[in-house]
């Protein structure tokens, strides 16, 4: 009998909560093998610093519900890497003192490629040290980069609102009689799943995109303009989505200006930001046209109001299968999705090993991607349709969404 | 027995179809009066030119009921002001042979400020030519700033993104543990009711928006700041919202630069942008937080995937009286809005006279600015909060958002 202790981390996104609903309602559901029900404040770093807190709060069935839909890592988040325990094992001494402590025996980590790192050397330092505790990650990242799984929580709510915005802004922008030409940068420095999302916003009552820009093809000037300029002949309005990781040929990512303040993050991701207003001043001055860059910015991944509900459902799903399969004894996996059908589609959570999954990135496939580089295939469509699929039924009060205390 | 014809105008809104729904309705109800329904393509630019289209196409029920929840203009927009008939009565005959020709006995102009021009100058055209023409005009403006109406059309929808845009971007930038402050920019010139919504983000369980900054009072960098430092000692996440037509106290606006091909539109309305990045400079350079800022762009006003029901409602009932009125017999007037209640609301429409309406702008009252001009009093609270209530039952398929054929 011990206690079980949650962390997020990472950048949020619309679904991470109800992933953290899904592991707290399972250790709830599991008195018998859990006692206490903890979450960290600020991931890894709260844990070090106890900063633990009682879930408690989460018995209130329509709290917990409202947890659901309420964006954002209600417990907060770090972007702290752990170091090699070659390197300083003070840090898992001083984690490991809180764990024990606490009586902690279960630990879940919920987050995208770097959380997955932090599950990895959390796990193994328990083998090497003979530590009975079982840590799992729960995958999530708008991203969808993780590999081994099918998809991640938190990308189909992305997704959903790259797809919705392309289609509502490409009506507002196609009311005056003259050409124009919108620019949407979307999130992603290597994998241009999100961007390629914006294929979604196409049905025969409107072309919400009509050209891709992904980091997994290098994106040349000329190419580009030479595709818009052949689409304005036969179309009043373009819409464009860029991934805010393009790159030249050369490799060199294509932005403005170094962002204020840029440089690299603590991982060494380089920070970027510009892609949509170059593409957009590369346009209007070479081709004339009125162009607009629209940065999404924080909203793609934090809109609760326009998540999916498939996406909801399985992340909440994720959590909840991830105790399960601590429980069942192991450690050092991820709560996985395992594909079974597109349609109708279907899926189940498998624990894959978090090793092959930490520090890796998976960019979308060539069968994917058109071959001009500047759309999607069917095959991406199929893929990505389900997991935007399905309207919560959200809590509003006062004409606002509601969240969890 | 004539025939209607209805026209878009201005920048779109997410409801501004609910009142072409509510025209095309009044007109399929009264088919004793009524013969044709015609809408005219891009507004009176469209109309000079005979771009006319029967809309029977929304004697389908169904597709009427979408048309409600597609943002943007159906009928496409224009910004064609209407010349004085002294300086240009061509236009004028053009514009009567085109409704001549057509048997045109019924007018209705979808709009703002500019719109209601349009309509005063058509109406006063007939009056003083002996036209039988009645012509009337249905409000439409996210900026809320038309005169004598108690509120516009677009205005609920649109405060209710902003709103929920705050809370949720609250949310997000608060995962970390660092201090951090948000800069989001609304629409909004001259009058700040859209910013002023921001006030809508708090309740006891968010507070989603700490400062306010209006066109209607000169913001101080150094009061700014201030307020921002004070805030600070005792706020982790301080969120801003700022109106992109902030101007300092000799009335010089708050913004980077002039926007790219800015300058001035046809109706002498300076191009504005930057007010958030210029606002996101001063905080990073003064005080050192970590701050970003977010430019909401076109999605404030056409993201009818978060309507207010409230908002698409009397858009619809905007458009149905309106032609009640013109069918009474009266011309040159405006559909508006007069309040009975604010707990519960309850408003009624009535016929208010577009001469008094055009041109002019409402700008905030004081009595619902804070004293130190920073935020918004329970006046505004009151009166705004109605206008954001209900989420309209939306249609979706494959996980987007469907429109009106």
């Amino acid at each position: 009998m011990g206690n079980l202790l949650v962390l997020q981390s990472g950048g949020p996104t619309a679904v991470i909560n109800s992933s953290l609903a899904g592991v707290i309602k399972c250790g709830f559901d599991n008195p018998q093998k859990i006692d206490k029900v903890y979450g960290a404040l600020n991931g890894i770093e709260g844990a070090e610093q106890e900063r633990l807190v009682l879930l408690d709060n989460f018995k209130d069935n329509k709290n917990l519900e409202l947890l659901k839909q309420t964006p954002a890592s209600y417990l907060g988040s770090c972007r702290k890497k752990l170091p090699k325990v070659s390197e300083d094992d003070g840090t898992y001494k001083r984690l490991f003192d809180v764990f024990e402590k606490n009586n902690i025996e279960y630990i879940f980590c919920i987050g995208g490629n770097d959380s997955m790192d932090t599950t990895d050397k959390l796990s193994k330092y328990c083998a090497e040290n003979g530590k009975d505790i079982k840590v799992v990650g729960i995958p999530k990242t708008i991203d969808n980069d993780l590999v081994l799984t099918d998809h991640t929580p938190g990308y189909g709510s992305a997704a959903k609102f790259v797809a919705n915005c392309m289609r509502q802004i490409a009506l507002d922008t196609d009311v005056y009689q003259m050409p124009s030409v919108v620019v949407l940068e979307a999130m992603g420095r290597n994998a241009g799943w999100l961007t390629a999302s914006a294929a979604l916003a196409n049905d025969e009552n409107c072309q919400g995109t009509d050209i891709i820009c992904l980091p997994e093809r290098a994106v040349e000037k000329d190419a580009l303009l030479a595709k818009v300029e052949l689409i304005s002949k036969s179309k009043k309005t373009i819409m464009i989505a860029v991934s805010e990781g393009i790159r030249d040929k050369n490799g060199n990512y294509i932005k403005e200006n170094q962002k204020q303040g840029g440089g690299h993050d603590k991982f060494g991701h380089a920070a970027l930001g510009g892609a949509g207003k170059t593409v957009e001043a590369w346009i209007a001055a070479e081709l004339g046209f009125k162009t607009r860059s629209i940065e999404l910015s924080t909203l793609q991944r934090c809109f609760a109001s326009g998540a999916a509900l498939c996406d909801v459902e399985e992340a909440f799903l994720a959590g909840y299968k991830g105790v399960g399969f601590a429980l069942d004894g192991m450690s050092g996996v991820m709560a996985g999705f395992k594909r079974l059908a597109d349609k109708p589609y279907r899926m189940e959570v498998v624990p894959m090993p978090v090793c092959e999954i930490a520090n890796k990135e998976k960019a979308i496939p060539d069968d994917m991607i058109s071959a001009d580089g500047f759309g999607m295939t069917q095959k991406f469509l199929d893929y990505a349709l389900p997991l935007i699929e399905g309207e919560p039924n959200l809590v509003y009060k006062n004409g606002v969404l509601q969240f969890a205390r």
